[in-house]
């Protein structure tokens, strides 16, 4: 029996997660793409913007109107504070809603306003929507049609540590996550400090203790450990295109053993296709993951001080933004949660 | 009906082109990877080599028997003069055998003595052996099982100049080839000239007028000619990880014009789904073909001096060795030839 | 005896190029460095504009007025048309003016105005300016006041084939030029092409024979062949900070020998100190002269074609902009003419 | 009154850090560079393994013996375990010793036994030896002629962190230090990790909690604090040529404030040329020192946590070796402190 395709559209279609959910979705064997929509290149083919998609995808963009209309899933890939109102479009007329932005993370309004500036226009609708790591909240996310989907540094570094808080192996205070990204993390808009002079043979942190991700990873690190937590989150502008690693300092518990941590994270993660646990002595690295959806995580313990340090490596772009958004459709409507996602990380 | 599964094995698995082999085989649709051979790491799995595959390419490495054994085609990653042996035993055993290194490329034993150093030891398989461009020699593919698959440089530069030169509408002498090469050219093995500190920064030709590959970029061009070609080619090491660019110098014969060239790129790669020609003002880019088996050509005219200059990208690794190697697999077994290789290239 | 320090003042300093001389300049032993000219950072600091200088050159920037005011010499780096007006306030204050811009490179205001779309505003003072290269045309800068910087391009290019030409060893059609710059080239702003994930990992020619340096290079070279000559010239934009390495394809003439080519070169700069002829078998390299004054030429023969092959490489930004500039003030105001230039490159 | 000039010689003269150093030595006003010493490339000129210093350094590489025998100070620039004997042949002949490698730098030789695998050998000349960091024991290395030109890493993490554990401002447990280097740490052997598809568009950490500059870290901060400091540091591989970063986490003592913090970094290093600290809001960034002398260090603080992020920026090469190295020499031979080290950082 074959399964109608399931129509997709893409509104925000010519920002860097927008064509990255194109390269995605156009081998993805259960969808159609049907409409994408960009306010700033309407009616130009995506592949002007991006001539690597030349031949491939040269439908030209819409608007956000026929986006929703001619689709059964909606992916939002646009700046915070404009998903509200289109997710809210989207539920009217039964579609589904993926925003790969920050308007629907956080649970806590205040939390929004705070480090976002903004408020929750759609109340009910925030209500429903699911916070959706699969791999942690996989069972939420199967019942419902508003998706907010994780931001990059925030999935690395809750995949990292939700095990260990979440089997109570580590302190809850004092943890200090230490990231890099690549460029494209920043977006497709040219900048000074993106300009390929300023940030090639450069690197630096930024946003340090002040970066929007910080409320969002400390909400998902305080439903592991069941109160709240808070972190010391520092990230960094790496000269490479993709990727985002994060170096990750807890103190082991008193009385637990670096063997107990390893087992839960095997344990934990034993049925997960896009986590790989690295074994001992491993380190996991960028160029390992990258154009994949995996998440490598390496695990180390540093006896001299008691310290367990937990490296995990995303693609930013893949299992960081579009990839695992596709992995979100894939589970709400009911398709293998690995369609269209087998990509094979290049060793080069 | 289901087709049985091609059963493939690699000798020289553990080199750049068999790893960037395994990656696209991995997702074949047809294929079945059997045996993976390495004398250097035999014993040890491709994913310890190679840390990307963890968990997606585990078995250990075996020798050269027995990937033999237990295939029904060979792909052979080794250095020059070593795969004439291989492909005997091959025949012998009616195992299709694809060669990526140049033992059979060159028709002319005598090219092969003076740019190779070796001999013809097989004089039969040679007679028998087809160069295997797919988009120039597809009806000779599809008869052969001793397959040589063109190297990284031939491949952009023969796809770039063909079509002018086969409807004589270029001057035949006086051809200039100034190439671009990504550092995973030089495959595996590090050295001096591909140490970080010594490339990165850094921008040079090397070999000028003297690389092994100009008889075979000759050989392909005197094809389309009907009568021998001598080029000037200059390859440089570029510090980016994939894809070679090719800026190819030519003069349009007296009484052609721009725009018959343009019909004949068109019309001559019309049907070819790897071949894409940029429309006119647009230019290729590396960028816009890495990890893919495209190849893009752009076409252009300087009025002031009477020259065409036709530019051609491709991935190195994939239209350049691995990829293509698997599209004349498709055709020796008579599969979709993009099957497996349909990866569209990311936009960055 | 003290002689008193030239008081040096720069009109765009904020740019790439007037950064560059700052940082030149800040060591120079016999200048002041007397004020900084910003449109865009009227008020601010240049070590607000570029961190790397803190510390060093804290100096609020100032407008144009006050710079030529203070000046005993002016550098203006400013885009082209604006220089012309500059250059005349100059000359009347006695102040020296060296134009990194293109204003008064070309002779023809026919070529002006084909090429940059303006004209000639100040003709009396067009007929004074000296194309200041100095290795070729030193007498004349130096008793001069209104000085042509050469472009970044050009002046690789010229110093690569100005001697073959001048003693008539090359064919004097057919010449072509395959040039790669580093980004830096593109200047401080940012912009699409130079946005870090569009140009890292990427490569790609550009403005293909259409570049606004082609009549400045074919007027050196026809200066030097003493007739007019037509290049084809192709720039490429590296995925690297500085340099320009230039390959270049020339005809020997009938009956000359390469032997006869190296000596010439060997002999035209055997006393210039900033440009080095490699040894035969050595290759030009970006890595090479980068952060220095130096351009590395190297010269091939290919006997299969008799093809003259001649490499070079500079660093943009020095030779190719600041460090050229400052060893034309030092001629014009009698100074040792690499005062202030002595970098060494280093190896990595 | 001229000063006679500094005989210096260089043994492993051509590995990355004796090359710097002859970067630097060429244009030291002080100093004349008599001979070069390395056992792989004796009898060849070191512009034959470093292209760039063609014209600028072309003596032939010699002895041991000879160096000592020609020089008033010999930098030694070899593996850990060699300098011993040669530091003892310097003293007899009352050559003075600046050791860039290791053998020196631990007062412990219980540390050294553990994390290096030797003994001290010369015990004597241990006692007498100072750890060279001149910002923070200038006076015991102006008495001293065994000189332990410090660690990179250890270098800017020192810098970085001595001030405020001088001051008793941080805590003195719970410190972690997240270091990035750039390839050029790992030297001139090409391996498979500096292999450039390897480590381009790559990032990973290392030797986690394991590097050898470990106790020498721990030394000097314990030297500041006055009690044995234990801290958590874990290097990573940064894809540029040059620059270490180090991001350092400290908790601020009950009861101090973040502007005593400051007062006191200001205070500290308000005599150093080479010790810039940036005002408040701006980071330090690897770009803004390379090529040059300079230590950047900015200074954060996290409310929400009571976090002191401390950031520091050398550049490996220079401040992190040859630059220091030369910075002892003139100390210890009564020069400026800053001769021939008043490189300004380039913008890029």
């Amino acid at each position: 029996m074959n399964k109608a395709k399931v129509k997709v559209g893409i509104i925000g279609a010519t920002g860097y997660a927008g064509v990255e959910l194109v390269r995605i979705l156009l081998t993805h064997p259960n969808v159609e793409l049907t409409a994408l929509g960009s306010v700033s290149f309407e009616g130009k083919a995506l592949s002007d913007v991006y001539p690597s998609l030349q031949g491939l995808c040269d439908i030209a963009c819409t608007t956000t109107e026929e986006v929703i209309a001619k689709s059964d899933v909606v992916f939002a890939c646009v700046a915070h504070g404009m998903s509200q109102d289109f997710a809210a479009r989207c539920v009217v007329k039964g579609v589904a809603f993926i925003d790969l932005g920050a308007d629907f993370r956080l649970a806590d309004e205040a939390d929004y306003e705070r480090w976002y500036g903004g408020e929750f226009t759609e109340k009910a609708l925030h209500a429903k929507a699911v916070y959706a790591l699969p791999e942690l909240f996989r069972e939420q996310i199967k019942v419902n049609r508003v998706i907010a989907n994780p931001g990059c540094y925030p999935t690395g570094i809750a995949l990292g540590l939700f095990p260990a808080l979440k089997a109570g192996l580590i302190e809850k205070s004092g943890i200090v996550i230490d990231a890099k990204s690549g460029v494209t993390g920043a977006g497709r808009s040219p900048s000074d400090t993106t300009h390929f002079p300023a940030c090639n043979e450069a690197f630096s942190p930024y946003k340090i203790a002040s970066h929007r991700h910080t409320p969002e990873i400390e909400q998902t690190l305080s439903a592991a450990a069941g109160e709240k937590i808070t972190v010391v989150f520092v990230p960094h502008l790496l000269p490479v295109n993709r990727g985002i690693l994060s170096t990750i300092y807890t103190k082991l518990r008193s009385g637990v053993t670096y063997k107990q941590v390893r087992e839960q994270y095997e344990s934990f993660y034993k049925d997960e296709k896009f986590v790989r646990i690295k074994s001992d002595g491993k380190i996991a690295n960028l160029r390992d993951v990258k154009y994949s959806n995996y998440c490598d995580i390496s695990l180390h313990f540093d006896e001299r001080t008691g310290t367990l340090i937990v490296v995990s490596a995303i693609d930013n772009m893949v299992k960081g933004a579009a990839g695992q958004a596709v992995q979100n459709m894939n589970i709400i409507f009911d398709l293998p949660e690995d369609a269209g996602l087998c990509f094979i990380p290049p060793a080069f």
